[in-house]
């Protein structure tokens, strides 16, 4: 009998691959409210609460290069990217699990660089570390992230719940991570080819600190609390401003329209785009890694909305008939496409 | 200025490695009863329920080798080994989610074995599959399975706790997951020596099943909660009798004896052991991944655990002067060390 013909991973690509491997679960216990499908999976927590778990893993050579990494921010990254998950729903962090394997090559002294900026995080973020695995690995660092955090029951934001004619708003400024990781790849390749060479990082700061210590907007969470703002989507944006919205579009079978004029996209940002020949438009679109907030609310909070610092209204949604759009600064309506990272392809 | 010297991970071994990592950790959530340091981390979570939260990480060439690891039997074990954490505080498993990293030579068939392989210990255990994360790796397939689970306050069961006088029990049998592993390492041996060769593996299933197919002891969790017997201490044994007696020991502050003749050892890892020259009290000691439970009750007690199936009392605690000790089949007293699987030597 021939062999079956197998399928390569990259083939799939990450989304539909999930979709495949998760497929016929089936969830019978009483406390869970969601399993797969969002940021996070829900679960049944007192009268009021929700409990919000989502698990990140992160490797070297392919979320990271210690080339340019400090392993202090690396810890503090791979905690800071789960926190962003519990704001994605509209909750807060409370505990994380972390589970760490390296190589030999490792020293005490660095593996202490990374827990301590893990500890630092948490201690930021007001999240106890409570439990962990370490371990060797044959080649490289792993670190798996696990965290626990609570929304309210009223006020949960889940992917799904972007109704027609709501404002789509976005925090923060988007690009910045993807625009430091590519000046940090160039000053690798120069110090490569010359290692004498002084590295050009001046003025990069700010997308320097995007990329290697990104912070999750628990702040805005906070805010929308504040001035009771419950959303009625949520999602944050690690994969690119156009792959999340058509999560949002997906999720709650409706349309985006996204002004390419109203996308806030930081001056550094943008000069350093140019410098390197790419549209900023194009990096905040599908750059990745900038964990900001991408939320809907219905009209009728515009005025309290505006009024919140680092809230940015970009756009509207629509009737999944009209597709997801960008409305050019040109005046032309173009077709969303998401080209956001895949790390399986 | 002369760099610091650096300190090899393999100088201080795991617990060591663990202790110095996770100093200074302060827990400040007011819904956290316990940290670090047990099976589990511990939560509040209603008036009578506590959650569980506990995290495991598998690597390739560390934890298993994929040349006689079945896929389905790789996903089963990394569900499998978590749940036990759960009945190592006298809890049951509830939730889980599961990151996943694989190199590009994995085909999505072998994924979804894997993945197969979860399911069907959760299906088993009445476990949620609740979430997770899947992504590349440069080499090799790293699991990390987070289990989320729930004890009673009142029966909750830590690795302290244990009390001079108590009886010290163990369930099944210990060593045959050892000695399944080393049957398999023999004719993976025999194997890359002559391909041709066929395997010896009649008579051996017993074994080869604890080795590859560990079942989590949650039948005695619903067994000593029917005869509402509450374990002083309890731990499961992961890392050989030895290692799990002198946690007891430790976290108790108490002293531990054992008597050889009372360690249960099954026949054919009895035979597997002296077919490979090695006392079988010494698998049983040394040998780890049995996931069997290892706890403490009163001796009051003793008439109800008796009565228990495949509970079996092989000693009992002292106070912590008399140090942890082994009375031999020759009735020599000799002292228990810890030579445990150390993942990080």
């Amino acid at each position: 009998m021939a062999p079956a013909k197998l399928t390569n991973i990259s083939e799939l690509g990450e989304f539909a691959l999930i979709d495949k491997l998760t497929q016929g679960i089936k969830l019978k216990q009483k406390n869970t409210v969601t399993g797969i499908g969002d940021d996070a999976a829900v679960l049944k927590s007192g009268n009021k609460k929700y409990e919000l778990v989502s698990t990140d893993i992160l490797i070297e050579g392919v979320h990271f290069d210690l080339t340019y990494t400090p392993l202090k921010h690396l810890g503090y990254k791979a905690a800071a990217v789960n926190f962003s998950d519990m704001a994605a729903m509209n909750g807060i962090p409370k505990q994380i699990v972390v589970g760490l394997a390296v190589s030999s090559k490792y020293s005490v002294e660095a593996l202490e660089e990374v827990y301590w900026g893990i500890k630092k995080a948490c201690e930021t973020y007001n999240v106890d570390f409570i439990g962990g695995d370490t371990t060797s690995s044959p080649q490289g660092l792993f670190i798996s992230v696990t965290v626990i955090g609570e929304a309210s029951k009223d006020s949960i934001a889940y992917r799904k719940g972007a109704k027609e004619g709501d404002l789509l708003c976005v925090t923060g400024d988007l690009g910045a991570a993807y625009m430091g990781l590519l000046v940090l790849e160039k000053e690798k390749k120069a110090f490569q080819a010359n290692p004498n060479i002084q590295p050009e990082l001046a003025g990069k700061d700010y997308i320097l600190q995007r990329q290697l210590k990104p912070e999750p907007r628990l702040d805005i969470i906070k805010e929308l609390k504040k001035n009771s703002i419950v959303p009625g989507a949520m999602i944050d944006i690690s994969d690119g401003l156009a792959s999340e919205a058509m999560h949002l579009s997906k999720a709650g079978n409706v349309g985006v329209a996204i002004y390419e004029e109203k996308i806030p996209i930081d001056q550094v940002t943008f000069d350093t785009a140019e410098e390197f020949k790419i549209v900023p438009t194009t990096a905040a679109l599908n750059g990745g890694e900038d964990y900001e907030l991408l939320f809907t609310v219905s009209q009728k909070e515009y005025e309290k909305i505006t009024k919140i610092k680092d809230i940015h209204i970009i756009g509207y949604i629509t009737d999944i008939s009209e597709g997801n759009r960008m409305i050019t600064n040109a005046n032309q309506v173009i077709e969303l496409k998401a080209q956001g990272w895949d790390a399986l392809k």
